[in-house]
Order: C-alpha cells, then structure tokens, then sequence
C-alpha cells in the first residue's frame, strides 16, 4: 500500500538533505518555502555538483489534509498562491513528529496571536539546538510580547537559537521569483549567516545584521501604518496624503524602535522603511486593504468577516494597533497615528480623526512628528 | 480700450496685497501658485476679517501670451492642469517687469538646467530684498551646482534671501487639495518663517528647517531613482524590487548629502523618503514614467522625442543622473544606482545593467550598500 498523501515518500536513504520545517502553509510561509528551495537549487547548480552541497528538503507543516496532499502529490499549495507550481523539494505534512524529523531549520510564519499556544504544543517536537528563523511580525495584544520574546518562552528555552527575517517581499512577487530584498537578524553571528545562506539566491539579497529589536519593531509596526495609508485612500484622498502620513510613520516607529534600544539605522533599511513604503504603497498588502475598507466607511466587523469568507488572510495590523499603542506608552513615547488608527478600528469616524490628527500643529523645532 | 487680456486689471488703489511671481507656468508651477492662493484665503477665512490679514495676488510669470490669456480670462491654464479652475487670485503675466512689480515674494519652478540664464535675464527686475523660494530640484550638468548656488551666481548677488521648498507633492494632488505636506529650508529663520506661511494651511503641512543641502541634495535625487525604479519597472519586475532599488537609493542618497554636509535626519523627512516613495512608487511621476518606457526598451531619444510632443513636461533625473555621478565621485561616495541608470540613460541595455547591480555581493558589515 502507498503511503497516505499526506505523508510524502522519504528521500533515499544515501542521501542527507538539510530539512527546512515551514510552520505554516498561508501565502507567505508557502512563498518562503519556495525561496528556500530555489536558494538551494542555484547553490547546487552554482556548484555544478550534487555531491559538494547538500540536497535540502523543504517540509511545509500544514492542519488541513487537502492541502498537505495537494502539495505531495500536485506540488501545489490548493488555497493560497495556488496558480504557482511548488519546486519539487517542497513536501508537506500534518504530522507534526513526522514534519519535525531529522529538521536542521524552523521557519516560523504563524500569525503572532497564535504562535504562543503553537509553540508550546511543538516544544517537546522541536530538538533545543535548532534554528527558528521568525517571519512572524507583530505585537501580542496580550502581553506586548514580539516573536524574540514569545519563542522562548513558548519553548521554555531561553537559548534556543533564533533569527528574525523582515523587509518589502510581497509572497506573490516572492513566487513570480522578482528580484528582492531582505534583512535577517540574529545575536549570535554563527546563527545569523547559516539562516541567511537559507534564503540568499541571486534574486534574494539577504542583508544580515543583530538588530533583532530593530527588525521586529519595524516589521510589527508597518502594518498598523499600513492600516492608516489605506484608510486615507479609502477617504478618497491620494498619494500625497499616503506620503506624508507614512512619512510620519516612519519617524513615530523610529522613536517608539528607539525607546526599545533598537538601532536607528535598522528602520532606515529594508526591514524599516523599505518594508514601509511596498506595505503602505503596493495594492498586495492585506492591512492596506482592511484599512481601505475602514476608510469607505465600513466597520471592522463587516470588513473582518468579508476576509474571513474569502481565506484573504490575517491582518496583523488590527491585533498590533492596539499593543502598540499600549508599547508606545509604556515607553513615554507619543503615537499619535497609531492613536488614530486605534480609533477607527474601534468605530469612530475615519473622516473625524483624519483631519483631527493633520490638524494637529506642526512640531516648533521642525520635527516631522505629529505632537498631540 | 480694456487692457490686454495678457495683462490683468490692477488690484483697486484702496488695497496693497502680498505680491507673489511665480517664475513658470508648468504643472509644479501652476500647482504652487494655487496652494499659495488658497492658504491666503484660508487664514483671511481664519481671522473672519479681509482687514487683518492683506489680501494677495498670485501672478504667474509665462512666456506665452495664449496661456496668460486664458488665466486671466477664464482661471484655466489651458497647458498643464486644464480640468481645475484657478482661484481668482491667480493672475499671469508675459511682461516680467508688469509682473515683478511690488513683488513681495518669489517662487522659482523653471528647471534647474535652464534657471541659470532665466535668471541672469530678469535679475535686474528683482529686487535684492524678496526672498526667491527655489522649487526647482536637480543638479546642473554644467557646473553641479543646485539652487542655493545658482540662485545668487545668476542674480550677482550673495545675499539674496533665498528658501528651499520640497516634498511629497504631486501637482496633480495639490489641485485636489488633499492634504500634503512638504519641508522648506532656509539658512535665515526668519525668512523660512515668512516663507513657510506662505504655503501652509489645514491642507498643507510645512515643516521649516535650515538644511538647505539636505533638502536640495533630496530632491534632486529623488529623480535618478524614480528612472531606476521605473526602469525595473519597464523590466517586468514588481513592487519587492521597487522597494529594494528606493531603499538601497536612500541609503545611497543619504551617503551624497552626508559628504555634502547635510543632516541625516532631513533625507529621513517629507524632502527625503517621504519625496522618493511618492516619486519612486507613484504612477504620475514623470521620471518613473520615462524609466518604465527606457527599461520597456526604448531608447533615451525616443522617448524624450514623445514627451515633446505631448507637453509631459520635463524629466529632470535625466540631466541630473551624470551630473549626480560626477558629484559623487568628487566626494568620494560610489552611488552604483546613479551609475547603472547613466549606464542606461547613455544606450547600455537595462537587462544587463540591472542584474549586474542587483548581483553585487552584499556588503559585509550589513550594510545595505551594494558595493561596487
């Protein structure tokens, strides 16, 4: 009898491939899987020999069955990016024991909200010297925690090694194989360059450095500005608006990264403002849309439960506004438009607290922040 | 006999208004006299009295007498932004001296590569006085000079109060009067002050600052990476390598303005990213639209040729990017972006330029520099 589909055939038993796990079959963590894949392959054909690089499997752990086979046997991922053949190392599973097998690597691309309980389901499958590399972006709303923090307390493992990856690769561009960009931080140096050797292709520059802080504040903090670009495109208004409310943006993440010890020069890089301006300006971006929707005029529940209908994805944005508000304070730092989109995400009128916040007079000393 | 249409009725001997020349009569230029219009309208609609605030007249400087009949006929420039009304205030002249008489203020939007002459010829109807706010953003393929330079070389005079104004701000947006914002820097406080309250309203944010290098350093710029952002664009490639090509441009920027003596903290600003984002991302950027067409294949001359023809006015990237290259290579900063557009701007095929730069390796220490 042939194994189920959802357990794919085991590699030959000559060969030792690098095992990549991706938690997490959405649109980005099945686009990083790919990148991941397609990494190797260049490496390997760069080599021109099998035998001097590794084979590398990537193994995309999934809950639903449907889709695990669909990969196995389709190479396609059946709900999200489905027009997009799979590279043939990619393979997937509902076992997570199984997924977990020989793994060399993690990659983490579960929605923040949920990563907590994920991981301390995992803990026990997951060996304490392997790499969990972090795409996940945003601010728990319940203990203001970042990815840097939930992952080893999830595990119970203050040493487990950890990266952060971060910067402006929408998943569908990331497919389409684009030429793009990205940072991977970690603390440990060592850490840092085997993860960032995973994804770095000739269409992936993967720039790598320790700001963890840095990368998450800005990866967390986008998709709330994201929210505010798209609900002033919502009210009608253009890319003037767009411009200078994410130019703003920038300068208010940049003050609350600092507040957290963040290094300044990380929010002007690609996982800082590079990320800003694909999240608050590109047509792809999810917290653009759900701001969008807000700023025709919507309520966040119609909006939320349309998405929910149509699998378009989470959001991060609307769970993040309100910790980072709470971070913000916590801090003494003022987040004016953070404070806004707060609160029309809880019902007050888009109209008012738009004009409300531009009307706010300009800094005395030049400054670009919005002061309240 | 009524006066010539291209000259309008005198202003009633009763008033003395704020007299502002606006020197150009394109889209930029009609958009800022209309901004300067409405912010005189909406303070006098502030103080709910015609006698405190003066009143103003916005008097735009063109050389062609159908344009200034049109204006003051029928409130309409019938070359550049025909579908908006002007407000009432906004007259037009041919005559400099009928124009430049009881000037108060100045607002210079003729291009950088002809301004040097334009202004020699008017200098002795400009008093030594009023101060010129420079609009105009570029660099000049002649002496690499900016504004702050050729503004006193061509007037003789060193100490003319001169502002700087830049931004996110399509003119487009400005006639619809979204709100916007902008920077405007000056050496002299207090005539960045005057000069920022001629701009400002509830739909206009003016920061004022006194780097004018950093603001002029921004906005000329901006353009050669707008070229290269609608070069990659004209590729086929997406909004991930957009935001990798502008993020590696500001970083790039940032190192010309530093070595120029610019703050860093204003290429952060609405001048700075907030000014590429909009130029590098937005659909009505006239240097993103000639890059797409150069990275589509077409040559410079062709699409330079169309543009004549059909009044879209003046790329000025494509004067400035040689001219941006020399001036990086006199302060020792390599800006490889500003090369490989040259490269194409100068017939070199944008397939091959753009994937040599986007394979230089990363730079070690993390920096987002692609070194050459």
């Amino acid at each position: 009898m042939s194994p189920s589909p959802s357990t794919p055939p085991s590699s030959s038993p000559s060969s030792s491939p690098t095992v990549v796990c991706v938690f997490g079959s959405g649109s980005f963590g099945t686009a990083l899987a790919c990148v991941i894949a397609r990494s190797s392959a260049s490496l390997r054909s760069a080599h021109n020999a099998t035998s001097i690089q590794p084979s590398m499997e990537v193994r995309i752990l999934t809950r639903r069955p449907d889709v695990a086979a669909s990969i196995n046997l389709h190479h396609r991922n059946p709900t999200h990016m489905s027009s997009f053949p799979l590279p043939s190392s990619v393979k997937a599973f509902t076992d997570p024991a199984e997924c977990l097998k020989n793994v060399n690597f993690i990659v983490h691309v579960i929605p923040v909200q949920s990563s907590r309980a994920f991981l301390q389901d995992l803990a026990p499958l997951i060996p304490a010297d392997v790499p969990i590399i972090s795409a996940s972006k945003g601010i728990c709303g319940e203990t203001l925690c970042m990815m840097d923090e939930i992952i080893p307390q999830a595990l119970g493992r203050p040493d487990q090694p950890t990266a952060f990856v971060s910067g402006p690769t929408f998943a569908r561009e990331l497919m389409q194989d684009f030429p793009s960009g990205c940072v991977l931080a970690s603390v440990s140096d060592d850490v840092g360059k085997k993860c960032s050797a995973l994804f770095r292709s000739a269409r992936m520059r993967v720039y790598q450095h320790d700001d963890v802080i840095g990368v998450e504040v800005g990866g967390a903090l986008k998709n709330v500005y994201a929210l505010a670009a798209g609900i002033a495109d919502g009210m009608g208004w253009g890319l003037n608006t767009t411009a200078l409310l994410v130019t703003l943006g920038c300068r208010e993440m940049g003050q609350v990264a600092s507040a957290m010890g963040a290094d300044a020069a990380t929010l002007s890089g690609l996982s800082g403002i590079g990320d800003m301006m694909l999240t608050c300006f590109g047509s792809e971006s999810r917290n653009r849309t759900v701001g969008r929707l807000l700023g025709e005029g919507n309520s966040l529940a119609d909006v939320l439960d349309a998405r929910v209908g149509t699998l378009a994805g989470v959001a991060e944005g609307v769970a993040t506004a309100p910790a980072a508000l709470r971070l913000g304070k916590s801090k003494g730092v003022s987040t004016p438009i953070v404070a806004a989109v707060c609160a029309i995400l809880e019902g007050e009128s888009a109209h008012e607290v738009l004009h409300k916040l531009l009307a706010y007079p300009v800094h005395a000393n030049g400054d670009l922040v919005v002061t309240s």
